[in-house]
Protein backbone atom coordinates (compact mmCIF):
# COMPACT_ATOMS: atom_id res chain seq x y z
CA UNK A 1 0.00 0.00 0.00
CA UNK A 2 2.50 2.66 0.85
CA UNK A 3 5.59 3.40 -1.59
CA UNK A 4 8.38 5.93 -1.86
CA UNK A 5 7.19 8.91 -3.65
CA UNK A 6 7.73 9.27 -6.96
CA UNK A 7 8.30 12.98 -7.14
CA UNK A 8 10.15 14.54 -4.90
CA UNK A 9 12.84 17.02 -6.05
CA UNK A 10 14.19 18.02 -2.23
CA UNK A 11 14.64 17.31 1.63
CA UNK A 12 15.57 14.13 2.76
CA UNK A 13 14.41 10.93 0.81
CA UNK A 14 13.78 7.09 1.57
CA UNK A 15 16.50 4.74 0.64
CA UNK A 16 18.54 2.37 2.08
CA UNK A 17 19.02 2.57 5.75
CA UNK A 18 17.90 6.55 5.32
CA UNK A 19 14.07 6.92 6.61
CA UNK A 20 11.69 8.83 4.25
CA UNK A 21 8.49 9.95 3.47
CA UNK A 22 5.96 7.65 2.23
CA UNK A 23 2.72 8.14 -0.29
CA UNK A 24 -0.97 5.99 -0.41
CA UNK A 25 -3.02 5.81 -3.48
CA UNK A 26 -5.46 7.67 -1.64
CA UNK A 27 -3.81 11.32 -1.94
CA UNK A 28 -1.74 10.78 1.90
CA UNK A 29 1.48 11.83 2.26
CA UNK A 30 2.97 10.48 5.39
CA UNK A 31 5.78 12.70 6.68
CA UNK A 32 8.47 10.34 9.52
CA UNK A 33 8.99 12.97 12.53
CA UNK A 34 12.46 13.94 12.92
CA UNK A 35 13.50 12.97 16.50
CA UNK A 36 14.63 16.47 17.75
CA UNK A 37 12.70 19.19 18.09
CA UNK A 38 12.09 19.67 14.64
CA UNK A 39 9.33 16.54 14.61
CA UNK A 40 7.60 17.98 17.40
CA UNK A 41 7.55 21.57 16.15
CA UNK A 42 5.87 20.07 12.97
CA UNK A 43 3.58 18.74 14.64
CA UNK A 44 2.84 21.57 16.81
CA UNK A 45 2.47 23.91 13.56
CA UNK A 46 0.36 21.65 11.65
CA UNK A 47 -2.37 21.23 15.08
CA UNK A 48 -2.37 25.05 15.84
CA UNK A 49 -2.33 25.69 11.60
CA UNK A 50 -5.41 23.61 11.06
CA UNK A 51 -7.59 24.38 13.87
CA UNK A 52 -6.72 28.18 14.02
CA UNK A 53 -10.35 30.12 12.43
CA UNK A 54 -8.23 33.30 11.75
CA UNK A 55 -6.50 31.63 8.43
CA UNK A 56 -8.97 32.56 6.17
CA UNK A 57 -9.72 29.20 3.59
CA UNK A 58 -8.07 31.48 0.52
CA UNK A 59 -4.77 30.95 2.48
CA UNK A 60 -5.45 27.37 3.84
CA UNK A 61 -5.93 26.12 0.18
CA UNK A 62 -1.85 26.54 0.13
CA UNK A 63 -1.26 24.53 2.53
CA UNK A 64 -1.03 20.82 2.69
CA UNK A 65 -4.34 19.44 4.46
CA UNK A 66 -3.58 17.67 7.75
CA UNK A 67 -5.04 14.44 8.25
CA UNK A 68 -2.92 13.68 11.98
CA UNK A 69 -0.50 11.73 13.39
CA UNK A 70 0.47 7.83 12.95
CA UNK A 71 2.63 5.24 13.74
CA UNK A 72 3.55 2.90 10.79
CA UNK A 73 5.99 0.98 9.58
CA UNK A 74 9.46 3.17 8.52
CA UNK A 75 10.80 3.34 4.89
CA UNK A 76 13.90 2.04 6.05
CA UNK A 77 12.17 -1.00 7.84
CA UNK A 78 13.15 0.39 11.23
CA UNK A 79 10.03 -0.16 12.82
CA UNK A 80 7.31 2.04 13.64
CA UNK A 81 7.55 5.22 13.60
CA UNK A 82 5.60 8.86 13.82
CA UNK A 83 4.47 10.17 10.51
CA UNK A 84 2.21 12.88 9.58
CA UNK A 85 -0.34 12.81 7.97
CA UNK A 86 -0.71 14.65 5.02
CA UNK A 87 -2.55 15.91 1.81
CA UNK A 88 -0.05 14.37 -1.29
CA UNK A 89 -0.14 17.72 -2.74
CA UNK A 90 1.23 16.27 -5.88
CA UNK A 91 -1.12 13.16 -6.45
CA UNK A 92 -3.81 15.15 -8.80
CA UNK A 93 -0.95 15.26 -11.50
CA UNK A 94 -0.08 12.53 -13.31
CA UNK A 95 3.43 14.23 -14.40
CA UNK A 96 3.98 17.04 -12.22
CA UNK A 97 6.56 19.45 -13.19
CA UNK A 98 8.03 20.45 -9.64
CA UNK A 99 10.25 23.32 -8.65
CA UNK A 100 11.06 23.59 -4.56
CA UNK A 101 11.93 27.53 -3.76
CA UNK A 102 13.11 28.25 0.12
CA UNK A 103 12.07 31.23 0.79
CA UNK A 104 13.93 34.09 3.30
CA UNK A 105 17.01 35.45 2.99
CA UNK A 106 17.74 33.77 6.49
CA UNK A 107 16.82 30.04 7.49
CA UNK A 108 18.19 30.40 11.00
CA UNK A 109 16.48 32.20 13.67
CA UNK A 110 18.21 33.92 17.03
CA UNK A 111 16.46 31.33 19.30
CA UNK A 112 18.13 28.24 17.82
CA UNK A 113 21.99 27.01 18.78
CA UNK A 114 25.04 28.53 17.65
CA UNK A 115 26.00 25.38 15.74
CA UNK A 116 22.70 25.20 13.94
CA UNK A 117 22.71 29.31 13.96
CA UNK A 118 26.77 28.79 12.02
CA UNK A 119 25.22 26.15 9.61
CA UNK A 120 22.55 27.81 8.93
CA UNK A 121 24.55 31.20 7.89
CA UNK A 122 27.55 29.68 5.96
CA UNK A 123 24.52 27.98 3.31
CA UNK A 124 22.38 31.35 3.35
CA UNK A 125 25.86 33.10 2.11
CA UNK A 126 26.68 29.91 -0.13
CA UNK A 127 23.38 30.03 -1.86
CA UNK A 128 21.51 32.81 -3.30
CA UNK A 129 19.60 32.75 0.12
CA UNK A 130 21.26 36.11 0.69
CA UNK A 131 21.52 37.62 -2.21
CA UNK A 132 17.98 37.11 -3.94
CA UNK A 133 16.20 36.04 -0.52
CA UNK A 134 15.32 32.83 -1.77
CA UNK A 135 16.72 29.63 -3.43
CA UNK A 136 15.62 26.79 -5.54
CA UNK A 137 16.45 23.11 -3.46
CA UNK A 138 14.85 21.18 -6.68
CA UNK A 139 13.22 20.97 -9.16
CA UNK A 140 11.97 18.41 -11.73
CA UNK A 141 10.36 18.86 -15.58
CA UNK A 142 8.62 16.49 -17.69
CA UNK A 143 8.80 17.18 -21.41
CA UNK A 144 6.62 15.65 -24.40
CA UNK A 145 7.95 13.02 -24.97
CA UNK A 146 8.02 9.89 -22.72
CA UNK A 147 11.77 10.09 -22.71
CA UNK A 148 12.10 13.89 -21.34
CA UNK A 149 12.85 14.04 -17.69
CA UNK A 150 15.13 16.82 -16.62
CA UNK A 151 15.66 17.01 -12.64
CA UNK A 152 19.04 18.67 -11.80
CA UNK A 153 21.38 18.23 -8.60
CA UNK A 154 21.39 21.25 -6.12
CA UNK A 155 24.68 22.12 -7.15
CA UNK A 156 22.92 23.59 -10.36
CA UNK A 157 19.77 25.11 -8.41
CA UNK A 158 20.64 26.70 -5.19
CA UNK A 159 23.47 29.26 -5.61
CA UNK A 160 22.45 30.78 -8.62
CA UNK A 161 22.66 34.75 -9.44
CA UNK A 162 19.67 36.79 -10.67
CA UNK A 163 20.26 35.84 -14.58
CA UNK A 164 20.75 31.90 -13.89
CA UNK A 165 17.58 32.23 -11.61
CA UNK A 166 15.40 33.96 -14.28
CA UNK A 167 16.67 31.72 -16.57
CA UNK A 168 16.13 29.01 -14.76
CA UNK A 169 12.44 30.16 -14.10
CA UNK A 170 11.94 30.39 -17.82
CA UNK A 171 13.20 26.60 -18.32
CA UNK A 172 11.02 25.52 -15.90
CA UNK A 173 7.86 27.04 -17.92
CA UNK A 174 9.25 26.62 -21.45
CA UNK A 175 8.30 23.81 -23.95
CA UNK A 176 11.15 23.23 -25.57
CA UNK A 177 13.63 21.04 -22.84
CA UNK A 178 16.69 22.90 -22.12
CA UNK A 179 17.65 20.97 -19.74
CA UNK A 180 21.25 21.93 -19.06
CA UNK A 181 22.22 22.49 -22.97
CA UNK A 182 22.14 25.85 -24.18
CA UNK A 183 19.21 26.02 -25.71
CA UNK A 184 17.22 29.04 -25.19
CA UNK A 185 13.54 28.51 -23.41
CA UNK A 186 10.92 29.32 -25.55
CA UNK A 187 8.81 30.04 -22.16
CA UNK A 188 6.35 28.89 -23.80
CA UNK A 189 3.94 28.13 -20.85
CA UNK A 190 4.91 31.23 -19.23
CA UNK A 191 1.53 33.04 -19.95
CA UNK A 192 -0.72 30.20 -18.67
CA UNK A 193 1.80 28.92 -15.85
CA UNK A 194 2.76 32.14 -14.21
CA UNK A 195 0.15 34.29 -15.86
CA UNK A 196 -3.37 34.25 -16.04
CA UNK A 197 -5.94 34.90 -12.93
CA UNK A 198 -5.33 31.62 -11.24
CA UNK A 199 -1.91 31.41 -12.37
CA UNK A 200 0.81 31.52 -10.14
CA UNK A 201 1.66 35.11 -10.22
CA UNK A 202 -1.57 35.59 -9.09
CA UNK A 203 -1.39 32.61 -6.32
CA UNK A 204 1.64 34.82 -5.00
CA UNK A 205 0.20 37.68 -4.65
CA UNK A 206 -2.37 36.27 -2.70
CA UNK A 207 0.02 34.58 -0.56
CA UNK A 208 1.75 37.89 0.25
CA UNK A 209 -1.33 40.43 0.97
CA UNK A 210 -1.27 38.11 3.78
CA UNK A 211 2.11 38.01 4.32
CA UNK A 212 1.83 41.57 4.79
CA UNK A 213 -0.62 41.12 7.83
CA UNK A 214 -0.68 38.08 9.59
CA UNK A 215 1.97 38.24 12.39
CA UNK A 216 0.62 34.87 14.13
CA UNK A 217 3.64 32.80 12.59
CA UNK A 218 7.02 33.42 11.35
CA UNK A 219 8.38 30.79 8.78
CA UNK A 220 12.19 29.77 8.89
CA UNK A 221 13.85 27.28 5.98
CA UNK A 222 10.12 26.94 4.74
CA UNK A 223 9.54 25.72 0.74
CA UNK A 224 7.24 27.31 -1.54
CA UNK A 225 6.63 24.06 -4.22
CA UNK A 226 5.36 25.49 -7.58
CA UNK A 227 3.71 22.40 -9.69
CA UNK A 228 2.06 21.85 -12.94
CA UNK A 229 1.55 19.52 -15.55
CA UNK A 230 2.55 20.31 -18.73
CA UNK A 231 0.49 17.76 -21.11
CA UNK A 232 -2.19 19.38 -19.29
CA UNK A 233 -1.24 23.02 -20.56
CA UNK A 234 -0.71 22.37 -23.78
CA UNK A 235 -3.76 20.32 -24.43
CA UNK A 236 -6.10 22.70 -22.06
CA UNK A 237 -4.39 26.00 -22.48
CA UNK A 238 -4.94 26.30 -18.85
CA UNK A 239 -2.41 25.25 -16.56
CA UNK A 240 -3.90 23.88 -12.89
CA UNK A 241 -0.38 25.43 -11.49
CA UNK A 242 -0.79 25.13 -7.65
CA UNK A 243 1.51 26.72 -5.14
CA UNK A 244 1.49 24.70 -2.04
CA UNK A 245 4.39 25.76 1.17
CA UNK A 246 5.42 22.60 2.89
CA UNK A 247 8.07 22.21 5.40
CA UNK A 248 7.06 23.57 8.72
CA UNK A 249 9.79 22.38 11.16
CA UNK A 250 11.00 26.12 12.12
CA UNK A 251 8.13 28.24 12.45
CA UNK A 252 8.38 30.19 15.14
CA UNK A 253 5.21 32.49 17.01
CA UNK A 254 5.13 35.83 15.19
CA UNK A 255 4.85 37.80 18.51
CA UNK A 256 3.51 40.74 16.98
CA UNK A 257 5.25 41.16 13.85
CA UNK A 258 4.86 40.19 10.45
CA UNK A 259 7.52 37.55 8.96
CA UNK A 260 9.53 40.24 7.29
CA UNK A 261 12.04 37.86 6.27
CA UNK A 262 9.57 35.77 4.40
CA UNK A 263 7.72 38.22 2.86
CA UNK A 264 10.83 39.58 1.42
CA UNK A 265 11.54 36.61 -0.31
CA UNK A 266 8.64 36.37 -1.65
CA UNK A 267 8.34 39.39 -3.11
CA UNK A 268 11.45 39.06 -4.74
CA UNK A 269 10.28 35.41 -6.74
CA UNK A 270 7.21 37.64 -7.70
CA UNK A 271 9.66 40.29 -9.00
CA UNK A 272 11.42 37.43 -11.17
CA UNK A 273 8.31 35.75 -12.65
CA UNK A 274 6.73 39.09 -13.18
CA UNK A 275 9.57 40.06 -15.57
CA UNK A 276 9.06 36.70 -17.06
CA UNK A 277 5.36 37.53 -17.85
CA UNK A 278 6.31 41.21 -18.96
CA UNK A 279 9.15 40.16 -20.92
CA UNK A 280 8.82 36.13 -21.74
CA UNK A 281 10.86 36.43 -24.96
CA UNK A 282 14.17 38.03 -23.58
CA UNK A 283 17.61 36.55 -24.71
CA UNK A 284 19.23 35.22 -21.98
CA UNK A 285 21.82 33.06 -22.25
CA UNK A 286 24.73 31.71 -19.21
CA UNK B 1 28.09 80.57 9.76
CA UNK B 2 28.25 77.13 10.09
CA UNK B 3 27.24 75.80 13.16
CA UNK B 4 26.33 72.30 14.88
CA UNK B 5 22.58 70.95 13.66
CA UNK B 6 19.87 71.43 16.79
CA UNK B 7 18.19 68.73 16.13
CA UNK B 8 20.12 65.49 15.27
CA UNK B 9 19.03 62.01 16.55
CA UNK B 10 21.54 59.53 15.41
CA UNK B 11 24.77 59.02 14.31
CA UNK B 12 27.94 60.66 14.71
CA UNK B 13 27.69 64.36 16.26
CA UNK B 14 29.90 67.07 16.19
CA UNK B 15 31.69 67.55 20.02
CA UNK B 16 34.83 67.67 21.48
CA UNK B 17 37.38 66.93 19.16
CA UNK B 18 35.04 64.63 17.05
CA UNK B 19 34.11 65.31 13.80
CA UNK B 20 30.05 65.80 12.82
CA UNK B 21 28.12 67.16 10.53
CA UNK B 22 27.23 70.76 10.12
CA UNK B 23 24.51 72.99 8.84
CA UNK B 24 23.96 76.93 7.89
CA UNK B 25 20.97 79.03 7.47
CA UNK B 26 20.59 78.71 3.82
CA UNK B 27 18.82 74.89 4.63
CA UNK B 28 22.37 72.96 4.01
CA UNK B 29 23.81 70.22 5.53
CA UNK B 30 27.56 69.58 5.43
CA UNK B 31 28.20 65.93 6.66
CA UNK B 32 31.72 65.18 6.64
CA UNK B 33 32.88 62.14 4.59
CA UNK B 34 33.64 59.12 6.53
CA UNK B 35 37.94 58.79 5.87
CA UNK B 36 37.14 54.85 4.85
CA UNK B 37 35.46 53.36 2.03
CA UNK B 38 32.06 54.66 3.63
CA UNK B 39 32.52 58.03 2.86
CA UNK B 40 33.27 57.58 -1.07
CA UNK B 41 30.59 55.01 -1.09
CA UNK B 42 28.21 57.60 -0.11
CA UNK B 43 29.37 59.99 -2.54
CA UNK B 44 29.39 57.54 -5.38
CA UNK B 45 25.80 56.74 -4.62
CA UNK B 46 24.77 60.51 -4.06
CA UNK B 47 26.17 61.16 -7.76
CA UNK B 48 24.26 57.91 -8.95
CA UNK B 49 21.80 58.85 -7.46
CA UNK B 50 20.60 62.35 -7.97
CA UNK B 51 22.18 61.61 -11.99
CA UNK B 52 19.67 58.61 -12.66
CA UNK B 53 16.81 59.16 -14.99
CA UNK B 54 15.29 55.80 -13.99
CA UNK B 55 14.34 57.31 -10.46
CA UNK B 56 10.98 58.83 -10.85
CA UNK B 57 9.87 62.00 -9.19
CA UNK B 58 7.96 61.31 -6.67
CA UNK B 59 10.68 58.66 -5.34
CA UNK B 60 13.75 61.36 -5.41
CA UNK B 61 11.48 63.41 -2.63
CA UNK B 62 12.21 61.06 -0.39
CA UNK B 63 15.98 61.40 -0.65
CA UNK B 64 17.98 64.74 0.74
CA UNK B 65 19.03 66.86 -2.05
CA UNK B 66 22.36 66.42 -3.11
CA UNK B 67 24.43 69.94 -3.76
CA UNK B 68 28.24 67.84 -4.57
CA UNK B 69 31.55 68.16 -1.80
CA UNK B 70 33.21 70.40 -0.74
CA UNK B 71 36.54 70.74 1.58
CA UNK B 72 35.47 72.82 5.05
CA UNK B 73 36.87 73.68 8.41
CA UNK B 74 35.67 70.55 10.08
CA UNK B 75 33.44 70.41 13.40
CA UNK B 76 36.34 69.45 15.73
CA UNK B 77 38.50 72.10 14.51
CA UNK B 78 41.46 70.17 13.01
CA UNK B 79 41.19 71.98 9.43
CA UNK B 80 39.81 70.73 5.76
CA UNK B 81 37.66 68.20 5.33
CA UNK B 82 35.84 67.17 2.86
CA UNK B 83 31.93 66.86 3.36
CA UNK B 84 28.72 66.26 1.05
CA UNK B 85 26.81 69.24 1.03
CA UNK B 86 22.70 68.26 1.08
CA UNK B 87 19.56 69.62 1.89
CA UNK B 88 18.82 70.27 5.43
CA UNK B 89 15.68 68.35 5.39
CA UNK B 90 14.75 69.53 9.26
CA UNK B 91 15.20 73.10 8.13
CA UNK B 92 11.96 73.49 7.08
CA UNK B 93 10.00 72.31 10.54
CA UNK B 94 10.41 75.14 13.82
CA UNK B 95 10.49 72.49 16.37
CA UNK B 96 10.68 69.22 14.35
CA UNK B 97 9.74 66.04 16.66
CA UNK B 98 12.19 63.44 14.37
CA UNK B 99 12.22 59.72 14.72
CA UNK B 100 15.65 57.59 13.11
CA UNK B 101 14.48 54.24 11.87
CA UNK B 102 17.45 52.22 10.91
CA UNK B 103 15.24 49.49 8.33
CA UNK B 104 16.19 46.07 7.59
CA UNK B 105 17.09 43.05 9.69
CA UNK B 106 20.31 42.53 8.26
CA UNK B 107 22.78 45.64 8.48
CA UNK B 108 25.42 43.58 6.71
CA UNK B 109 25.96 42.43 3.42
CA UNK B 110 28.16 39.39 1.71
CA UNK B 111 30.88 41.00 0.56
CA UNK B 112 31.96 43.22 3.90
CA UNK B 113 35.19 42.37 6.06
CA UNK B 114 34.57 39.22 8.79
CA UNK B 115 35.27 41.93 11.60
CA UNK B 116 31.91 44.46 10.22
CA UNK B 117 29.90 41.57 9.38
CA UNK B 118 30.23 39.98 12.82
CA UNK B 119 29.72 43.66 15.14
CA UNK B 120 26.35 43.95 12.37
CA UNK B 121 25.50 40.75 13.22
CA UNK B 122 25.78 40.81 16.97
CA UNK B 123 24.35 44.20 16.77
CA UNK B 124 21.14 43.26 14.39
CA UNK B 125 20.69 40.67 17.14
CA UNK B 126 20.38 42.52 20.39
CA UNK B 127 18.33 44.97 18.97
CA UNK B 128 15.16 45.01 17.88
CA UNK B 129 16.38 44.66 13.95
CA UNK B 130 16.18 40.88 13.84
CA UNK B 131 13.05 40.30 15.57
CA UNK B 132 10.87 43.54 13.99
CA UNK B 133 12.97 44.27 10.59
CA UNK B 134 13.64 47.36 11.62
CA UNK B 135 15.32 49.42 14.89
CA UNK B 136 14.45 53.11 16.47
CA UNK B 137 18.06 54.26 16.43
CA UNK B 138 16.90 57.70 17.78
CA UNK B 139 13.97 60.42 18.49
CA UNK B 140 13.14 63.53 19.77
CA UNK B 141 9.57 65.14 20.76
CA UNK B 142 8.49 68.85 21.59
CA UNK B 143 5.62 69.57 23.44
CA UNK B 144 2.82 71.86 22.90
CA UNK B 145 5.24 73.60 25.97
CA UNK B 146 8.34 75.47 25.72
CA UNK B 147 9.64 73.31 28.58
CA UNK B 148 8.35 70.14 26.83
CA UNK B 149 11.16 68.01 25.12
CA UNK B 150 11.83 64.42 25.26
CA UNK B 151 14.74 62.82 23.50
CA UNK B 152 15.30 59.20 25.13
CA UNK B 153 18.62 57.84 25.00
CA UNK B 154 19.64 54.67 22.37
CA UNK B 155 19.26 52.25 24.87
CA UNK B 156 15.80 53.27 25.48
CA UNK B 157 14.49 52.74 22.46
CA UNK B 158 17.21 50.06 19.79
CA UNK B 159 16.04 47.00 21.37
CA UNK B 160 12.31 47.06 21.90
CA UNK B 161 9.88 44.11 21.53
CA UNK B 162 6.90 44.59 19.27
CA UNK B 163 4.43 45.94 21.91
CA UNK B 164 7.27 48.60 22.87
CA UNK B 165 7.68 49.66 19.89
CA UNK B 166 4.15 50.02 19.13
CA UNK B 167 3.72 52.20 21.78
CA UNK B 168 6.70 54.45 21.28
CA UNK B 169 4.89 54.93 17.56
CA UNK B 170 2.06 55.94 19.43
CA UNK B 171 3.95 57.95 21.66
CA UNK B 172 5.27 60.18 19.26
CA UNK B 173 2.19 60.91 17.88
CA UNK B 174 0.30 61.62 20.99
CA UNK B 175 -0.64 65.60 22.18
CA UNK B 176 0.06 64.35 26.07
CA UNK B 177 3.87 64.14 26.38
CA UNK B 178 4.01 60.50 28.10
CA UNK B 179 7.80 60.69 27.71
CA UNK B 180 9.21 57.94 29.88
CA UNK B 181 6.31 57.91 32.32
CA UNK B 182 3.46 55.49 32.84
CA UNK B 183 0.76 58.29 31.24
CA UNK B 184 -1.03 56.58 28.31
CA UNK B 185 -0.41 57.91 24.90
CA UNK B 186 -3.43 59.34 23.61
CA UNK B 187 -2.54 59.11 20.11
CA UNK B 188 -4.13 62.48 19.40
CA UNK B 189 -1.96 63.51 16.16
CA UNK B 190 -2.10 59.60 14.50
CA UNK B 191 -4.86 60.21 11.86
CA UNK B 192 -2.91 63.52 11.05
CA UNK B 193 0.84 62.48 11.30
CA UNK B 194 0.46 58.99 9.84
CA UNK B 195 -2.65 58.99 8.21
CA UNK B 196 -4.38 61.10 5.14
CA UNK B 197 -3.87 61.56 1.96
CA UNK B 198 0.09 63.12 2.49
CA UNK B 199 0.39 61.38 5.66
CA UNK B 200 3.38 59.02 6.81
CA UNK B 201 2.20 55.90 5.78
CA UNK B 202 1.12 57.19 2.36
CA UNK B 203 4.17 58.16 2.17
CA UNK B 204 5.50 54.69 3.31
CA UNK B 205 3.24 53.01 1.06
CA UNK B 206 5.05 55.07 -2.25
CA UNK B 207 8.02 53.76 -1.06
CA UNK B 208 7.04 50.38 -0.72
CA UNK B 209 5.72 50.01 -4.24
CA UNK B 210 9.52 51.38 -5.34
CA UNK B 211 11.03 48.69 -3.97
CA UNK B 212 8.79 46.38 -4.85
CA UNK B 213 10.11 46.79 -8.39
CA UNK B 214 13.54 48.56 -8.15
CA UNK B 215 16.52 46.72 -8.43
CA UNK B 216 19.19 49.11 -9.02
CA UNK B 217 20.21 49.53 -4.97
CA UNK B 218 20.20 47.65 -2.36
CA UNK B 219 20.43 49.91 0.79
CA UNK B 220 21.95 48.41 4.09
CA UNK B 221 22.40 50.49 7.48
CA UNK B 222 20.00 52.67 6.03
CA UNK B 223 17.61 54.94 7.75
CA UNK B 224 14.11 56.35 7.42
CA UNK B 225 13.48 59.41 9.63
CA UNK B 226 9.99 60.65 10.18
CA UNK B 227 9.57 64.43 10.66
CA UNK B 228 6.45 67.04 11.58
CA UNK B 229 5.97 70.14 13.31
CA UNK B 230 3.83 69.27 16.48
CA UNK B 231 2.54 72.49 16.81
CA UNK B 232 1.48 73.34 12.89
CA UNK B 233 -0.18 69.70 13.34
CA UNK B 234 -2.68 71.21 16.45
CA UNK B 235 -3.02 74.85 14.60
CA UNK B 236 -3.77 73.36 11.06
CA UNK B 237 -5.16 69.92 11.73
CA UNK B 238 -2.60 69.40 8.38
CA UNK B 239 0.81 67.62 9.73
CA UNK B 240 3.46 68.47 7.07
CA UNK B 241 4.95 65.03 7.89
CA UNK B 242 7.42 63.71 5.45
CA UNK B 243 9.23 60.80 5.35
CA UNK B 244 13.48 61.22 4.07
CA UNK B 245 15.66 58.21 3.40
CA UNK B 246 19.30 58.85 5.18
CA UNK B 247 23.12 57.40 5.47
CA UNK B 248 24.09 56.26 2.28
CA UNK B 249 27.47 54.72 3.24
CA UNK B 250 26.54 50.99 2.95
CA UNK B 251 24.20 51.25 -0.37
CA UNK B 252 25.48 48.30 -2.83
CA UNK B 253 24.38 47.77 -6.27
CA UNK B 254 20.88 45.11 -6.79
CA UNK B 255 22.54 43.19 -9.53
CA UNK B 256 18.94 42.11 -10.63
CA UNK B 257 17.30 41.23 -7.71
CA UNK B 258 15.14 43.79 -5.41
CA UNK B 259 16.04 44.86 -2.24
CA UNK B 260 14.20 42.36 0.21
CA UNK B 261 16.14 42.93 3.36
CA UNK B 262 14.86 46.59 3.20
CA UNK B 263 10.88 45.79 1.75
CA UNK B 264 10.66 42.94 4.31
CA UNK B 265 11.41 45.85 7.03
CA UNK B 266 10.23 48.43 5.31
CA UNK B 267 6.40 46.58 5.36
CA UNK B 268 6.75 45.44 8.88
CA UNK B 269 7.39 49.45 10.02
CA UNK B 270 3.87 49.83 7.64
CA UNK B 271 2.14 47.24 9.71
CA UNK B 272 3.00 49.13 13.26
CA UNK B 273 1.46 52.14 11.75
CA UNK B 274 -1.52 50.87 10.01
CA UNK B 275 -2.02 48.99 13.60
CA UNK B 276 -1.67 52.20 15.26
CA UNK B 277 -4.35 53.92 12.50
CA UNK B 278 -7.06 51.04 13.10
CA UNK B 279 -6.51 51.30 16.58
CA UNK B 280 -5.58 54.68 17.84
CA UNK B 281 -7.19 54.17 21.23
CA UNK B 282 -5.44 51.07 22.06
CA UNK B 283 -4.50 50.70 25.35
CA UNK B 284 -0.88 49.39 25.86
CA UNK B 285 1.11 49.76 28.92
CA UNK B 286 4.87 48.22 29.30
Amino acid sequence: MLKVPDHQVAGHQASDGVIGPLVDDSGHFYKPLQNDERGSNEVAFYKSFSSDACIPAHIRRYFPIFYGTKDIEASDGSGLHPHLILEDVVSIYQKPSIMDIKIGSRTWYTQASDDYIEKCLKKDRETSSLSLGFRISGLQMFGTKDSEFWKPGKKLTQSLNSDEAKLLLRKFVSSNMPADSDVCPDSALASNVYGGPAGVLEQLLELKAWFENQTIYHFYSCSILILYDKEAVLKERSSGALIKLVDFAHVLEGRGAIDHNFLGGLCSLIKFISEILTSPKEDLHL
